[in-house]
């Protein structure tokens, strides 16, 4: 896990002293613009790199910021992460040397790609931040493990890929995931807390153990399987842990409630305390300490953008009087607007800038669109899945048709009692991407260790099978036992497809049939995983989509408008909707031409913007948006009183 | 369910007009005395009785307010909900003769009780309360079905004791259920909201059935018991439906997951969509309502309580000079603290008033007494349990020696970190019993319908049993089912307790053996169970316990002082404690002695207050507190404003 990001946090002072204003009226070189274009792009992708302002340093970022190389990146941790599936135990079993070529090849990406990064950034910052030593701690282990593992495989000796555990983490550590480490600090951020609740919830859960075993043990009672009922503490610790999940419900009680109904009262109490009260309380916590962090965490954000944003303005804005404010040209101005692009620009406010027409609605516009690109998607798979069957036509039509029926949706969403709530799932949709990156992570470390630990233990036999052992999982210790009669075979940890299926079962209800397989203490791994992934993760979705609920409610009632809206009406700059182009890009290049003709624009802005859909598009956005009646007033001042002192309030002129 | 309590909620005018100040200095009458104590006490529970002024009536309102018929009407209201378990289908069968005089018996007690109310309150207002002809209608109901039932009993008829699902509505709608009252107002109030995103909900569930139809159902696939797989349409609704509620997950994905892995993706969607996101968002939507109207019903209670308080002093008050302010004077105020009993005039400020040594800490001044009277009740029910049994004292010894070790819970609480957790959940303590009360309310009425419903369809035989019948719970419907292999026989609807038990279960995981033996629109009663219990009450429950812990935060952060006790420290009333006797009304008794010798203590206020335990005692007192931040500041203001406009605020004099 990447530790505390100190330097990527603080606010890039400007070591090459570009920042500091010319003072004058001297035309601006390529270099400035260049300097101004990063720093106003580095605030619109809230990036918080301490790069060099030398020429050649500003270039070699601008290159490495380039949307080429991000997907080249992305591609092969994509790549990386994937070879689980062509790696032993494997769904698609493949020479284990290609894996491993392939790896290299994907290590020697990801090393470019971290050279690169040292070449923008001062060789002391790049040293002192634990991402880039984590990644090449990651890459120096993976090579090594690699040899050692492709030694002791030529040797036919026992294996362990190890280091697979350690691929989601470089997800987490390339500078283009900063929402995922910005979640994971959050977490590990709310654990102090969570860990104080968990001793509380461990205490009670032994004490109870404690008293089921006095009150229960003596009885003779018996299980369903005919075995002794709650004699063993440790038996009891666990089947009690899991009446938390719910999983073992009312199965644990029965034998004890068979026998007496005085004894449904222990239960009772028992699921009162810890399975509402408790799991409430994990909530809570979970809750309040993510939010808590979150904050601090956006608030920091938002300095940093309004901080870069100055030193933007710093590089361009020159001195048009003597004593008078500096002031950014409208030569200039237009000049980094064609740099940056003015759309993105918007993006940069947070506002989505519209024309009523153009984009009247984010689901009427896209939605066909994604109905035709899903059904498509589903006419693949279904051909795929029915190529070995009998085929029919018949049922592509079906699923088409389903997908037409999802265009109810867009009538739903004109019911204006609905609006509200699908505006906020909307809003939610990218934060789920990056939950889902979270998940992905904690799923794979767990699905490798899994594997290595319950691989080839459970059979599963296709359909057509004859196999005595099917009625078994092929494992005799599964005989006769409820795992194997629900014919849960395909839960396993045989490949890294079902791994992740059988983690997600364990997400909704955990269960462990693999204790009966292997050893008692196997139960571990499920309890562990119930505490990260259910305890930890799942309530921080839960408290993202509550919050995320809380402002919608409270946006409903007041007008919670963003202070950069605020800012734009009282510039004036918003303009009545008629007098928009239908495309603004279009229609800032017309007012280029205008004023290139000579004919003034002077009394009115040059520049108009128009806000829009209150549904917002990116998670930081969301999280601003989230936070910002909480925000210090200090954030949104307009003066930054930094140590430099120098930027004044930047103004517009036009030419 | 009892009507919005309008009247209940107005704030009493003065119909007696006895609230306008005397305006001389005429000796209070015993009168005055008793009104004014009455108003005191009023604010001090939270009663908002629209009572008669008259002599006459404020001596029955009195009567009405002591505490024996109060326990006395509890005692009847539980004796008439007890006879659950001695009417058929009974625990205890016992003659229906028997149950109905002792029912005619609690209704008797209830006629009167309310003839006693009638008189203390005008009489349009009593007829224009719904709580008041809710009671009548729910009297007159039940005394008719008793009749009938009794008349078909005799004539060996069919008969359906249905008016005893209207049992729990007298609970919540004698005038000392306000809580309750209160609560179920909350959920009526955030119902339209709950419902909209239900209809959504709905919407999705649908909308997944008939993709499942499409994409299932003709691929031939079997369930494990060999039935067909995703055929019905309905069938794939409510098995949706219940893996929403998790209950049969992975199984209802099993077969699909079993033909091929892609199919994991539909399900994995559905969880997401359904199961968490649909879930959360009904969280959010109860809690956001039901937090805003409770705070609406809050603010109102906290306005009564000082509306009250400022007529009790301006019953009491004088006129000392001309033009002077009015006062009311020691003697009278002496008075009026003898009447109310001073303790309860602290409990009316919301604040405990201790001394440091008599109560250090409820935890500790309480615990041994709880653990021993527990350690008691325990002995005697284990002796109970083992009295068929072999009988050994060592189980007894056994559970005294659990009872000990539950001290170690003072030992938890001496550590600062746990005290915030322990603190909180003992603050919820008292809600949890207004929750507990909501919980009956509803868990009576499913018990009774569902008795109707489902009583004898399934039966329990005894560990003993040879009967061929108990391998299939007496029902042939069940052979092989899983319901009858888990052995869940006792899980039935055969008499009042084991129907409770199995609401419970279906609380924690809901599930229907129920369907398979009677008829598959048996689930609706378990689908409106889950809504009503899971979906509204405890999330209700949730929200409780989230925001009691946000509370609980702040107050570490902030000093959230009450203004109460704000208003204390102003008034230097508050003192140090060494000044403090051991027993504060004795005190009290020791400063009207030292008044009474003509020693003067006119330079000291006679009244001191100590502000101790932050843990508070009652539910109102608690959500005063959650809310508190936001109310009003006029509901706090100290001059009230209200249409009479004659009291002054009130100050004190010493004799």
């Amino acid at each position: 896990m990447s530790e505390p990001d100190k330097s990527e946090e603080d606010i890039p002072d400007d070591p090459a002293g570009k920042g500091i204003p010319n003072g004058g009226n001297a035309a601006k070189s390529q270099e400035d613009f260049d300097l101004a274009s990063i720093y106003v792009s580095d605030a619109q992708y809230n990036r918080n790199i301490y790069f060099d302002t030398s020429p050649e340093a500003v270039k070699l970022y601008m290159r490495y910021n380039h949307w080429i190389p991000k997907v080249f990146l992305f591609f092969f941790i994509l790549v990386d992460l994937s070879l689980a599936i062509f790696e032993k135990p494997a769904v698609f079993p493949v020479p284990t040397l290609y894996t491993a070529l392939v790896e290299l090849l994907c290590l020697l990406v990801f090393s470019l790609r971290l050279v690169h990064y040292a070449k923008v950034i001062p060789r002391d910052k790049f040293w002192k931040d634990p991402k880039n030593i984590c990644i090449i701690v990651i890459l120096v282990l993976t090579v090594v493990d690699l040899i050692v593992y492709e030694s002791l495989e030529a040797a036919n000796c026992y294996a362990v890929r190890w280091s697979r555990v350690l691929r989601p983490l470089l997800l987490v550590n390339v500078t283009e995931g900063r929402q995922l480490r910005r979640a994971f600090r959050s977490i590990r951020n709310a654990l102090p807390q969570i860990f104080y609740v968990f001793l509380l919830f461990m205490f009670s859960l032994l004490i109870f153990s404690l008293m089921a075993l006095k009150l229960l043990g003596k009885r003779g009672l018996k299980t369903i399987d005919g075995a002794p009922y709650f004699t063993n503490y440790l038996e009891i610790v666990f089947d009690l842990y899991v009446l938390v999940t719910t999983a073992n419900s009312p199965d644990v009680m029965m034998p004890a409630y068979n026998a007496s109904f005085v004894f449904a009262i222990f239960f009772i109490l028992y699921i009162l305390i810890n399975t509402y009260i408790f799991m409430s309380v994990f909530l809570a916590v979970v809750y309040n300490n993510y939010k808590k962090y979150l904050k601090e965490e956006v608030r920091q954000l938002v300095r940093a953008k309004r901080h870069k944003m100055v030193r933007a303005f710093a590089v361009l804005q020159e001195q048009r009087a003597e004593g008078g404010e500096p002031v950014v040209t409208q030569t200039n101005w237009n000049q980094i607007v064609k740099l940056v692009a003015f759309v993105q620009l918007a993006d940069l406010l947070n506002i989505e800038v519209i024309t009523l027409k153009s984009r009247p609605h984010p689901l009427q516009s896209a939605f066909d669109t994604i109905i035709v690109i899903s059904a498509l998607i589903a006419t693949i798979i279904n051909s795929v899945i029915t190529s070995s069957q009998s085929y029919t036509s018949r049922q592509i039509l079906d699923i088409v048709f389903i997908l037409r029926v999802l265009r109810l949706i867009r009538v739903v969403d004109s019911i204006k009692r609905f609006r509200a709530i699908i505006n906020t799932l909307i809003r939610i949709g990218p934060a789920i991407l990056t939950f889902g990156q979270l998940i992905i992570v904690v799923y794979y470390i767990f699905a490798m260790v899994g594997m290595e630990l319950f691989k080839g233990k459970i059979q599963f036999f296709e359909d057509g099978s004859v196999d005595p052992a099917r009625a078994y999982c092929g494992n005799p210790l599964l005989k006769g036992t409820a795992f194997a009669q629900l014919n849960y075979c395909k839960n396993n940890f045989n490949n890294v497809v079902s791994s992740f299926v059988l983690l997600l079962e364990l997400t909704v209800v955990n269960h462990s049939g693999f204790a009966a397989v292997t050893h008692a203490s196997a139960r571990l791994f499920f309890i562990v995983f119930h505490i990260m992934v259910v305890i930890v993760i799942i309530n921080i979705f839960v408290a993202f989509v509550l919050e995320a609920f809380f402002v919608e409610y409270s946006v409903d009632k007041g007008d919670l408008q963003t202070s950069l809206e605020k800012k734009i009406e009282e510039l004036e700059l918003a303009v009545a909707q008629e007098k928009l182009e239908d495309n603004l890009v279009n229609a800032m290049e017309t007012m280029d031409s205008d004023q290139g003709t000579g004919q003034s624009a002077s009394n009115k802005p040059a520049l108009m913007f128009k806000i829009a859909s209150k549904r917002y598009r990116t998670v930081d956005a969301l999280l601003q948006r989230m936070f910002e009646a909480d925000l210090d007033p200090e954030d949104f001042a307009e003066n930054d009183d930094d140590a430099n002192g120098n930027f004044a309030n930047p103004a517009f002129s036009s030419v």
